[in-house]
């Protein structure tokens, strides 16, 4: 599917040398292996998912992350439960009863990043085609792959589109993680830095370390590293304090509007804000799946609150005192009008969004 | 020297129970007692500081932090180094190079808080008038002492005149530590929520936690939810995201320039971006040992670079793979043009600030 390493002989709860490249997810027969993203940098540890409560409750705990990699994921928890049936044997009727739960099941693990209820559609218009139990079962697992590819293209795309932004030497500032950890190929916002790199512009990055879950200081980080990409760790709240020494603001999304609105990270809106004071362009990149026309504006984007645990306890480690109330949203919404312009796999697309948008959907 | 709490009975090393209200700095003959805030807060501890080496270790090691309260700690030093002397029975010339090494080592301890070398500048105008031995020793002492019960003053009047500016129900944004543990008395940012909050104007702060050594989640909370005042721990990320429901925005300093540049912790110069955004008040307390009239603007206040550990560890826990880059500014310059308003012990002052500091002179 993917010939980013050499993950054949990795298996579960293995631990494997940091310098080698890894791939976040990997379908196989009867399960689906996943880098825990919750425990990098310390340890490289796969988890086996055998069933879609599995997939779920790692999409949920962040084991695996990111706006295309959780759709992905959901996808290939689609093509399990399939590939369970059919070797229960079930018959047709169970087998739909059993893949509508798991769609269900999977659609509600996260609510912001509208990839996961994308891919997740996209398998719900082969069951409703009443094909025969076999031939469902293998078209849902072709329809699963089928999405990672396609993902995996589309990173491609984007790299290929965004590296047009970058200049020799350029120093770029991001947030959280959206590389390879984050979809499939290589991410989304940093996919045009890798190609770039690759194109011997020397980017320079500063990737924010994106508190509460830290994504940038213990992702970005690690996926540049590998990289060789020049990387500087920098504290969510020092971007004021060097945004006029940056080139590109750029960053990926969970689910970008109709109109532009880009939920994204919670800092996000921060940094465009503080990009535009300093009138430094700011990019985000995303592919098609991110895209919700259905949602006329931010305002009508779920945005997730999650356990404020994660900003009291950091690795395991207390940082309050007793009593300490919290608040803890996930993501926040940038209005498309601090959005200089969004990297997509179909090309860069520029304001008015509404109209350009429609690029996107031919 | 305050009446904030009963403290007569801690010793060195003793663990107290942190429902007790703490005093950050008590001066007794022959030592110095400082509240370990490396250690809040997690453990109430307080170290026995006999020399003015380690005075400066201790601001060194942010034990004792909070632009006024080094201020007043670096004094005390002075004074525990003049009663050394005394105690030595030293000659009036070992004893005035005695101090004026205590000076120089105290002055560079840290560099950007310019309360550090006014404190000790007034020490050493003392000095420059050849008292007797015991009477010059008497002399510092003295002096140090009134420099703490001004700055207790200070930070009164800061809040007598911080609470004009919130009305019932505020909902007020700062950073870092700018309380009790910060200021001799009631703090410099805090000091006018302190006041409102005994004024039952019920005001809600909501604290940045202030990473990389997270003084917000750490300290603020602390103090404020020890005086019963409505706290929301925040990362230091979510600001853009809460802004449009903040009604104030207040920070401390570290130095503030003949301009009105200022110098604060890392972070300040964001939220300031980010209050003008949204039009919202952004407030700067500070009492005039803060201001700086020899800096004619930002860029010359030094900013200081600390250990990149600080970031790649926290409590104790690290968080990034090995061979991570990192930049520490402790502090970031936000220029004039973003405040509002300087909240001062002698009144509000408002732009342009070159002319209405002169209110500060006199």
């Amino acid at each position: 599917m993917s010939s980013l390493h050499p993950l054949k002989s990795i298996r579960e709860g293995d631990i494997i040398s940091p310098s080698l490249i890894f791939q976040p997810v990997i379908y196989q027969k009867n399960h689906l292996k996943i880098l825990d993203q919750t425990q990098l940098p310390e340890r490289i540890i796969y988890l086996k998912l055998r069933n879609y409560q599995a997939v779920a409750n790692a999409i949920k705990k962040l084991q695996v992350r990111g706006a295309p990699l959780i759709g992905v994921t959901a996808a290939f928890g689609m093509a399990l439960t399939a590939q369970n049936c059919l070797n229960c044997l079930k018959q047709t009727r169970d087998c739909l009863r059993q893949l509508s739960r798991a769609a269900k099941t999977l659609k509600q693990a996260r609510p912001t990043a509208v990839n996961l209820s994308w891919a997740i559609e996209r398998i719900e218009r082969i069951l409703v085609k009443k094909l025969p139990p076999i031939q469902m079962v293998n078209a849902v697992i072709e329809e699963a792959k089928k999405i990672y590819r396609e993902e995996e293209e589309r990173s491609s795309a984007m790299g290929r589109f965004g590296t047009k932004l970058i200049r020799k030497n350029y120093k770029i500032l991001t947030i959280c993680n959206a590389g390879k950890l984050a979809a499939p190929g290589l991410g989304t916002a940093l996919a045009p830095i890798y190609i770039a790199f690759a194109q011997k512009k020397n980017p320079l990055v500063y990737a924010c370390e994106t508190r509460p879950l830290l994504q940038g200081a213990r992702l970005t980080t690690f996926e540049l590293n590998q990289a060789g990409i020049r990387t500087i760790l920098i504290t969510d709240n020092m971007v004021g304090s060097i945004a006029s020494q940056i080139d590109l603001f750029l960053v990926g999304a969970d689910r970008i509007a109709a109109n532009g609105d880009t939920a994204n990270k919670i800092g996000t809106l921060s940094l465009a804000i503080i990009a535009r004071h300093f009138k430094k362009p700011f990019y985000v990149a995303a592919p098609v799946s991110t895209f919700d026309f259905n949602k006329p504006n931010g305002n009508s984007i779920p945005i997730e609150l999650r356990d404020g645990n994660e900003v009291k306890i950091i690795r395991g480690q207390k940082i309050v005192p007793k009593g300490t109330k919290v608040y803890n949203p996930a993501f926040d919404i940038t209005p498309n009008n601090l959005i200089t312009g969004f990297i997509t796999d179909k090309g860069i697309i520029y304001p008015p969004y509404r109209k350009s948008f429609k690029k996107l959907t031919t």
